[in-house]
């Protein structure tokens, strides 16, 4: 087998470079604490549903500022110690070692059996973790703990996100053309951080939740004709999508419109985007973005709004055709929705009120099926022009 | 808003051609029986379990000689007849508009309510179809009777392979080069037949089960290293996919590697690119590849095997760490491979020996734990070098 010489991205190594030199700092601390003969520790802003807070202004999810002290010498505290100093230093090599882990590996790579003696001579084994969750947890705490995240200590993981429309970018050492993508599409990199955007003829993006959605419109070439950045999801985002779709508004300042199946889940969908999740809070500073725009399928899209004079885009026999009956747990998920500050708002309230009335969802394929131009030409342009989204 | 003037592409244009042509001759002849005052009727080859053959030649599942004559004047048939009528119909208009609909518009845009009158003047109500079930079974139907596949009739869908190597491709009106897609990938087209290979240098196909493994192996150029072309089909393979496979095996006659966890589910994600699945054998002839080999990971990679002198890839404190045990479901899952006349052989009834004697399973990431360089600077290329694969 013949080998080729290759060369490592100069993006990727100064990425290294940076992570790396956080990393080092971060412990070192917690080393010359150790040497100066002192009990070391670790303060590290807690991941708890009650530190995570809905910045009404900045309209983003953030952690509030209760920190946790997670002690060596401390019975309850010293397996969670040990384990982030493994985990950190499992990063640390592969930061220098040009390795490009995933939270699976760090999870493989950080799972062996201790075996101590205790004091009084008897031999213990305890695993350094049992499952990914424990693992994965532990990562959590070192990004806040370094306020770096994952994607910025080069750890890859599998992506969905797709994106196709009239601008250059540079990933690696390639200038890639998004118009010049055929009849397939761009696969967005585990790193969109790392992404240099080069030029820009777009006046908007439009996300797809639906993948099969999103090939008919790049197929028909909606982003050509409506010179828009066309983005999917496919399905739930995962976090390189949402950092993508974030720095095209922040950076570019492109209006974001999603466009999800009318149902509580594509309801959600919309507000990872925008919020973030609440699980995973610390994240949104940087994954969410606050301006998304909701463009539909809007329950009154579905049904029209007596309240505002607003008709329906689908006929009588057409709802009759096309809607699905909700289920329960659909309606539960509705219910959930309402607790959510940011689905508080009065046309929120409208839509899942009808939701909850008429106990009927839609997917986007229902539309397309009135024919691909009524989802191209009509629907989606008139609801941008109209200003027919939901904030 | 701005309108931008756009043209579709001439691939798709002559694609239209051809597949409106066939549906419209097939369809004619049953319109010219109707005319003539004679019992209209399909002669459509079954696709049942028993005309499902596995031609040991070809290496590939096949529909038999059995055929069904679907009339329309015979009550069990009658409703099954008009379905496919109105499947046709539709098919065909969305092709002759310029549509790109998916499975779920078709499903859509057949399902309405028939009212009539029956002999004794009682009105009834019927559905089309009610599920996508039906539609679906339906579309199959016309896939065998016209013998065109639903890519050649520009039925879209959604899609999860990626590809990246040094080679060209010509995709709609643009020409990719798939070796400059920084660190992302490209995204294959739902109609890859349309795809035309320009230039190639590589010397063979690495197909990864797992896009997390995609991306790790991506971003350290080991399809640039081993003058590979490197694809991941994100989980169990989809059609386009299989065949955009298929045609670097034959038209390119690049030998075609593929790697998934080491579990009777990986195993199978292996069998549906060589031999199709089951229940659709008919896609069979164009979106299997017979020469499709296994490379990894085997159960005599992790044991290795003292019938053949193998060594193991694992020494025994990684085998401690890295396996999980194996459920009752991949158990199940075994059993039910060993009867399939294509894992008859030797090295795979030892590998499914192995299996059920250890009861043990292993994901690719607990090779990258070992170091990414590991699996691929060693496991890969070692095992391709030495012929250690499965045919």
């Amino acid at each position: 087998m013949k080998l080729l010489s290759i060369h490592i991205s100069k993006v990727d190594l100064e990425a290294r470079r940076k992570a790396s030199e956080i990393i080092r700092k971060k412990f070192l601390e917690i080393y010359e604490t150790v040497m100066r003969g002192e009990e070391p520790k670790m303060e590290i802003p807690k991941r708890t549903l009650s530190n995570t807070i809905y910045d009404e202004e900045r309209r983003l999810l953030i952690l509030g500022g209760e920190r946790l002290i997670r002690r060596y010498l401390d019975a309850h505290e010293a397996r969670k110690f040990m384990q982030t100093i493994l985990m950190a230093s499992i990063i640390y090599q592969a930061l220098v070692n040009n390795e490009y882990p995933t939270i699976r590996d760090l999870y493989y790579r950080g799972k062996h059996t201790i075996r101590y003696r205790d004091h009084k001579g008897k031999i213990h084994e305890e695993n350094t973790w049992d499952e990914q969750s424990e693992s994965d947890s532990v990562l959590r705490d070192i990004e806040v703990f370094t306020d770096l995240l994952r994607e910025d200590m080069l750890i890859l993981s599998k992506e969905k996100g797709k994106v196709v429309g009239d601008m250059r970018i540079k990933s690696g050492d390639d200038i890639i053309d998004l118009s010049k993508m055929g009849h397939g599409a761009y696969a967005i990199e585990p790193t969109p951080d790392l992404i240099e955007f080069r030029d820009v003829n777009a006046e908007f993006v439009l996300v797809v939740e639906k993948d099969a959605v999103f090939q008919q419109l790049h197929r028909a070439q909606f982003w050509r004709k409506y010179k828009a950045i066309l983005v999917t999801s496919a399905g739930q985002p995962d976090r390189a999508t949402r950092r993508f779709v974030r720095r095209l508004n922040e950076e570019l300042g492109l209006p974001i419109y999603v466009l999800t199946d009318s149902d509580p889940y594509g309801f959600y969908i919309y507000s990872v985007f925008k919020i973030g999740s609440i699980t995973l809070s610390y994240e949104s500073e940087r994954l969410a973005t606050p301006n998304a725009r909701f463009l539909g399928v809007a329950m009154s899209d579905i049904f029209g709004d007596p309240s505002t004079g607003k008709k329906p885009y689908l006929s009588e026999t057409e709802r009759r055709n096309y809607i699905i009956k909700a289920k329960e747990m659909d309606l539960k998920r509705a219910r959930e929705l309402r607790n959510y500050k940011w689905f508080q708002t009065k046309k929120w309230k409208k839509e899942l009120d009808i939701f909850e009335e008429k106990k009927a969802k839609l997917e986007i394929e229902a539309l397309t099926s009135k024919g691909l131009s009524f989802l191209m030409d009509n629907y989606i342009p008139n609801k941008i022009s109209s200003g027919d989204w939901i904030e």
